[in-house]
């Protein structure tokens, strides 16, 4: 529900339209009242609340400024949008923010005309900006302006970089303001970032650059010796060290900026002053992830996303998970460093997700063995590749969905020259509210088309453990080890290791006539189903091959001798995934039986919580049950 | 044949410990005598021959300054390093180069010690260069240095610029030697380049940066306002104007040069003096492409990779041609410019391969509407879905190993917003003699997991045209257009235009008990193998599907209803590409038939000519007969 609070000039903003009839300084209270509407809402209905709360006054200042959505509005990832989300039309659905039929957590463009291009991974929004500025000339003159919005965190993504290389010398009315709050969902790390904090910490930065100027050039009084050499210094230096001073304005971009990003009248002042320079522009803005809210300024890393809160005081609502199984993240964080502990070989990497996929814990206890480099999923994977060729055994653990980022240096970097790297896929499969630009729906598909890869999935904590134990033995080669968001099953997984062999599956059930084979969590719902079925006196056989690559053969031809009838179930597209590989199996062995691949479907899933998309998509315990039967009477 | 002329101290040379015995003032020597032997060797044998010529002085220089293989080596992308081939003990296995079974045009670690890392991609190596000299430091404490060879075009590739982000805060030896030429394969674009430009043609660029500083605080006789300012400017100017006035000192890098790359001794002695410098350093060489001989120098694009030529004059040897029909490239390149002539809608864009995609043709005639946007894979994809966003229709032309690069932005970007780009997937299936770096052979497999993607390959250059011409009528959401390099089959392929509905494929040919599904240019050799069939009386049916996807349903039900042996063939892997949609298709519709997959099998796939590699995989004409022969027989 939308909460019933006084919101004075918020409630009547249904539109920038009216935003853009407020005085400009009534703009500090909208921003107050918009920070306590998201506070408030969000503190009930889990969302990303720091980089909203740091960026209501940038939302503010360039609705104001701007003439959108005319002007082409982009913000990079999109957590930070929620106050922009809230003025173009969205209060009144805020509350149904990330929810299963509610609106997106992220810009979308189906969603609102004010999303002009929707977003959800980092790095885009130069791209995308420079696209629709390039469009925008091309069809009507170059009329409107076009604005990127994108986070210091976001800035060091390769295709950022890309972007200005080529933004540089588009000529086209493109703004990037760099939204520097000196953190992504973690810390943000370096060169860019010491860079960055260089610029801000020497407060004059500016003021000195005038300063200089004048010194050499605008005044005389110097004498004649220094007439002479600015005179010889002439143009290349204006060029060189005045104007390409600055790291953007080697990229040809105008500079403006460090500016304070919480002051809003003075921002729309500022934004109104650049607004019509020609060229690409970029405005550096500081902003305090967290904003307004106590706690969330304090503690940035735990108040990106976290969960329900007290609206007031800010404290964490636990729920009381004391006898809840851990989560995979937690299983992956303990087991890298006991696997560490012993083996001097075993490094980690993550491209800015150390919280995320509890690398955290490793770069805490040994800090020279875990490396967080930055947004960077490309240079995560080759980087590692790297020092696997030197003989180390790196844990580079990268979200499934981010992982298409640095396809190509899998296959290119590790898989081709057989390096052994463990890559550790968080997220594999559907991941619930963040919704279809972050579910992990292809992994499986994109992988298995890669020659020596091994590619497995557990199907609960203990297996993980083992799975992380394998990789790490000697002459392994690459391998990917594939786990959902979220909690396992059991409090009881800390068992000693043990090695799995390669391309072995599991029996856990025998059946008859039909079988049920299944590859990593989801088998937990195809036992359940088996239970479920056994009640009716269906005895469905119950396969866990753990291997999407190489897939258990032995096991495979003992199943198609003894079941006509099977099902495979996995978190991932079934276009190409576990049930492509047993049909192709299938098909090679000229073995004859009705198969039924269940996983997602050929489209994309939408938000919501994860047992709700599973229903959707037909592969909770319910859509087994119903898939057997359905078998069995046809 | 090794070509046998004088080489009186290149044939002493068998690896970089005989190099280092040579006297400094004998390298200039040494380094003409390697240039006079790549020009004889790949006069006859085509290779990359521009890129390499111009890094003949790098490559001596830095195998005598430096103590490889202990010191690592690593050239980014490997265009340029038959030098470095050549001295590390290869000389005489030179000729062989690209062949079947002879060595790679690439640097390749199981090859050679002295391959550090293999390549092929660009912008890897710094990434590369950085995991292994941190491995070393973990290992043994840092004492060996790290060298990454990149050049100015493969430095706008976003990864080279995350690892420098990464890099800058490492505290590794390394060392990244920017090779800048001006001139990838075509001529480098981008900020970058202009910037890189501005401090080259600044000549006194170091001296000033000296005069300035002198000025500023090492001389007082300007006065005491002069000293004042000074003061006053302090710490806070010496790092941010002068210290970080650099692209590179920004990402914290110590900045070298610009210094003569084709100057060995001084190259050498400058590498001596920078080699024990501590932290991340870059030295900016600069470099001619084509260096020494004066036709590549004088026509850089066309001498990248020229075929043979005369390796006296430099003329190239054209083979009598008129009679051949077109390759893709140049009906795309055709094609691109008809359409675009009548739908204004059109635009075209490249990651920096205009030439070897034929957009070049385009970008002369209009150039305003087609965009080299430089070495930037994922920036092309976003680039081209913000111009669609805003009702343009890019055709986005990517080789297809290096769509492996843009994976995440097709599906996030593109796909998940339905958005109309029509992908030209150049070079699909196998390449020949670039080998498995450059093979194209995911794409069928990786996309066909994507919602919402229309994916066709045209079995000759009339169908391309068909399809190009589809693709772009109103309405037909993301479009993906495969097809080889090289030739197609007829001189005779400007036809009208025709539309090909999506999802229809066609039946070439009538058969009885075995059917041959093809898709893409493979077709031909199915239509080969089955005239061969047909003389023995055996009559197998034909059908081009034309689509991976949509799958022409309505063609595959009566191909199951007629036959029960089924061959499928495509150019890419049989793990989830067309065979395995076929399967599927089989298994929902609980047909039963005998189906073989023939395409590339699950391992990397070796350098070669084309036809030498479709026969090693059994999907040409010969191995198709085969397959059918078999079938039949059992």
């Amino acid at each position: 529900m939308t909460p019933q609070i006084p919101l004075k000039l918020l409630n009547k903003i249904n539109s920038p339209a009216d935003l853009r009839l407020l005085r400009e300084d009534e703009l500090p209270l909208l921003c107050s009242e918009i920070r306590q509407f998201i506070i408030e809402v969000i503190s009930s209905n889990p969302g990303h609340l720091g980089a909203s709360l740091g960026a209501v006054e940038l939302a503010v200042a360039i609705h104001y400024a701007f003439n959108t959505p005319v002007d082409k509005l982009i913000w990079d990832v999109g957590h930070q949008a929620y106050a922009h989300k809230i003025i173009t039309g969205r209060r009144d659905a805020f509350h149904t923010n990330r929810t299963y039929g509610g609106i997106s957590g992220f810009p979308k463009m189906s969603e609102n005309e004010y999303d002009a291009f929707g977003v959800g991974h980092s790095s885009t929004s130069i791209s995308a900006a420079l696209g629709m500025a390039t469009a925008a000339r091309l069809l009507n003159g170059n009329n409107e302006q076009h604005i990127a919005v994108i986070g210091d965190g976001a800035m060091t993504g390769g295709m950022a970089m890309e972007a200005l290389n080529n933004a540089g010398v588009s000529n086209t009315n493109l703004l990037v303001i760099l939204n520097d709050n000196g953190i992504a969902i973690d810390k943000n790390v370096g060169a860019l970032r010491e860079y960055l904090l260089d610029i801000v910490t020497s407060r004059a930065y500016n003021k000195l650059k005038d300063k200089v100027w004048k010194m050499m050039g605008g005044n005389t009084s110097y004498g004649k010796n220094s007439r002479a050499v600015v005179k010889q210094i002439g143009n290349a230096l204006k060029s060189t060290i005045l104007n390409k001073s600055n790291l953007f304005e080697a990229f040809n971009f105008r500079y403006f900026g460090p500016v304070d990003g919480h002051d809003v009248v003075r921002l729309t002042k500022l934004l109104h002053d650049i607004r019509n320079i020609p060229g690409p522009r970029l405005l550096h803005v500081i902003t305090v992830k967290g904003k307004g809210f106590e706690k969330a300024e304090q503690d940035q890393i735990l108040y990106h996303s976290p969960g329900m809160f007290d609206k007031t005081t800010g404290e964490i609502i636990e729920k009381p998970c004391k006898s809840l199984p851990p989560k995979y993240q937690h299983v992956f964080g303990k087991t890298i460093i006991e696997l560490a502990e012993k083996n001097p070989k075993i490094v980690g990497v993550t491209p800015a997700m150390p919280s995320g996929c509890s690398l955290n814990m490793m770069m805490s206890v040994m800090p020279h063995r875990a490396f967080d480099v930055g947004i960077a999923e490309q240079h995560a994977v080759t980087f590692s590749a790297g020092m696997a060729a030197r003989g180390l055994i790196p844990f580079c653990n990268i979200y499934s969905s981010f992982m298409q980022r640095a396809y190509d240096q899998v296959i290119h970097d590790v898989a081709l020259q057989g390096l052994q790297v463990v890559f550790c896929l968080d997220r594999g499969g559907l991941v619930g509210e963040d919704g279809p630009t972050h579910h992990g729906a292809y992994d499986l598909a994109y992988f298995r088309a890669i020659p020596g890869l091994t590619i497995a999935a557990p199907m609960n904590e203990a297996e993980l453990r083992h799975l992380m134990y394998t990789a790490q033995l000697d002459g392994k080669g690459p391998f990917v080890i594939r786990y959902p968001r979220g909690r396992g099953l059991s409090t009881d997984w800390k068992k000693p290791f043990m090695e799995i062999t390669a391309g072995t599956g599991r029996k856990l059930r025998d059946g008859e006539g039909v079988a049920i084979l299944s590859i990593g969590h989801p088998g937990n719902f195809a036992a359940e189903a088996c239970d479920i079925l056994q009640r009716d006196g269906i005895l469905a056989g119950h396969y866990d091959m753990r291997f999407l690559k190489p897939l258990d053969e032995q096991l495979l031809h003992g199943v198609f001798k003894k079941y006509n009838r099977i099902v495979t179930v996995e978190d991932g597209t079934i276009n190409g995934g576990l049930g492509s590989a047993v049909l192709e199996f299938m098909a090679a062995g000229n073995y004859q039986a009705r198969v039924v691949r269940l996983g997602i479907p050929d489209e994309f899933i939408t938000q919501g919580k994860p047992e709700e998309l599973y229903a959707l998509c037909g592969f909770d315990t319910d859509g087994i049950v119903r898939t057997v039967r359905s078998m069995l009477n046809s």
